[in-house]
């Protein structure tokens, strides 16, 4: 089953009265007496099929691990306040790495204002961490409200970080994509910034087209996507030149990208732009009537690009 | 390290502003303008560790996944609300098994009143099950509260789960102790009528020893246990003395009884026992002046247990 549509018998199968469960970025708690909604999340890293052991230190792996599960945060709009922890660790793991381990989360909780609930921590012979993050937000921006007439855009670099997995596998972890695939930084501030402007976000984590198609069909509509437009700048366009790669192509494709994908109207996008300065703000296309797709036009022409999608369970074998 | 001292030291490091952090059966996130607390508790569940995949059925170890982290909610005298998963499988835990994992969810949440609220699913080569379970409570109860002269007692059985455990390490997967072990029933109503009347409640997951000595560190006193009062049947007895085990350490020792350990003043106590019927409250000793022992009398002369602690790690070896 693909997992679009195994999400959504999940979805159909375990409903949640409480607010909205499973399907978008993070649950949303609906508030009762609070002024807030509560918004949670929750991600795995597996050793082996998210990260090889070696290519992190072990506090660059916690400030990953408590990276991404912060970006789906911010793609609600939402402040984060705390989170807990589960650990399974392999006996090499455990002392000077622990407290590694323990420091790159205290650096993250320090940068991005969070606090660390509670946890638990078990022997494993994989090294795997499960974070469950929770936020707040006054209006949680779910995948669902984009409008046709929309425009789409994206905040943050797409492609730099498949460059730098391609650099990792090959040995090589220093230079500017090793760096973007490797530090995460959750968009917090840029996506409660977007959260009452925008009519629809998430974050990237499995490249741009697939994930633009899930906003898509969450939204009952199709994308269309102005090459041109795509973030696509000198640095990224040489190396992919470098490797044979098409830099289009890396741009759409990408994965764990960790930028902002959002719509909004014409005069609310105008806003976003005199307030979200950085990371830049690329415009990339529009919502018309559909049911899902997403088309890719370039110099007028329809490109249709192979959704070679990021898939974590092929990017690296079991055992890598 | 001493896992004791490791979590002490971790709650020092990671300090939680927004209410109780590390070092109970779960966290409490202290009440803004809700009536109630929230309460998180995470507990993760790696194969070869805590279990066997071919001792439980996928439906089993789903319940046991989510029973083991409500049983923590009815330590704390909390209502369960909702929970997220994150779940790393292995290829050949896909399709059929997985659809029998969410049959064990379904089964669960209408047992127990919960709801999946999300998850992340990953490949992964150990089958690896983590679950944040959140519920809510007016007054959640501690390990801290306990006060000279309360009552200490149990309420559930103790010592079936160790010794089921044994008869799956042997290959019986049937009888009463392999289902002990195996279906896990926290004890969620008698939680919540033991909330407002404990002074401090946890539930038992290491064993009755190395777990009152924690409830004691944490209240700052040491414990009395009258050998005689322990929950010791016939059943119990007679499978102890066949294996040659000493039915009262097994019960001292135990280990995943997810029974739930709590003092009380003598009159709460007796109220107490009007309130609840089943499983049985058994009185077991007192809390007296100290620094965080626990010392077992049987016949009016002190009897020196070893803590042969529970110890997931030892119990299975990796790989198992």
């Amino acid at each position: 089953m693909r997992e679009e549509a195994w999400v959504e018998s999940l979805r159909r199968r375990f409903p949640f009265s409480r607010g909205l469960g499973i399907g978008d970025d993070a649950a949303v708690l609906a508030p009762d007496s609070r002024r807030e909604s509560l918004v949670l999340t929750t991600d795995m890293l597996v050793e082996g099929v998210h990260f090889r052991k070696g290519d992190l230190t072990p506090a660059q792996l916690a400030l990953k691990s408590l990276a991404v599960n912060l970006s789906d945060l911010a793609a609600m709009g939402a402040r984060p306040l705390f989170y807990t922890l589960a650990l399974a660790l392999p006996a090499d793991y455990m002392g000077l790495c622990l407290e590694e381990f323990y420091d790159g989360l205290e650096q993250g909780n320090r940068r991005w204002g969070v606090e660390l609930a509670g946890g638990d921590l078990s022997a494993g012979s994989i090294l795997t961490i499960s974070i469950t993050a929770v936020g707040e937000a006054a209006r949680p921006v779910l995948r669902s409200g984009s409008r046709v007439g929309d425009l789409l855009a994206v905040c943050g670099r797409l492609g730099w970080s498949k460059l730098g997995l391609h650099d990792l596998l090959n040995g090589q972890r220093k230079g500017p994509f090793a760096e973007a695939h490797i530090s995460v930084e959750p968009l917090l501030a840029q996506g409660q910034t977007l959260g009452p402007l925008a009519s629809a976000m998430m974050d990237l984590s499995d490249g741009l087209l697939k994930d633009l198609g899930r906003l898509c069909s969450a939204s009952g509509l199709d994308a269309e996507i102005d090459a041109a437009a795509l973030p696509l700048d000198r640095v990224l366009s040489d190396r992919c030149r470098t490797l044979g790669w098409s830099p289009l192509e890396t741009v759409l494709v990408g994965g764990e990208d960790y930028a902002l994908l959002f719509t909004a109207g014409v005069q609310e996008m105008a806003k976003i732009k005199t307030l979200v300065l950085e990371p830049d703000i690329s415009v990339i296309g529009r919502m018309v009537p559909g049911g899902g797709q997403v088309r890719v036009f370039e110099n007028g022409r329809e490109r249709v690009v192979e959704v070679e999608c990021y898939d974590h369970f092929a990017v690296h074998g079991a055992g890598d």
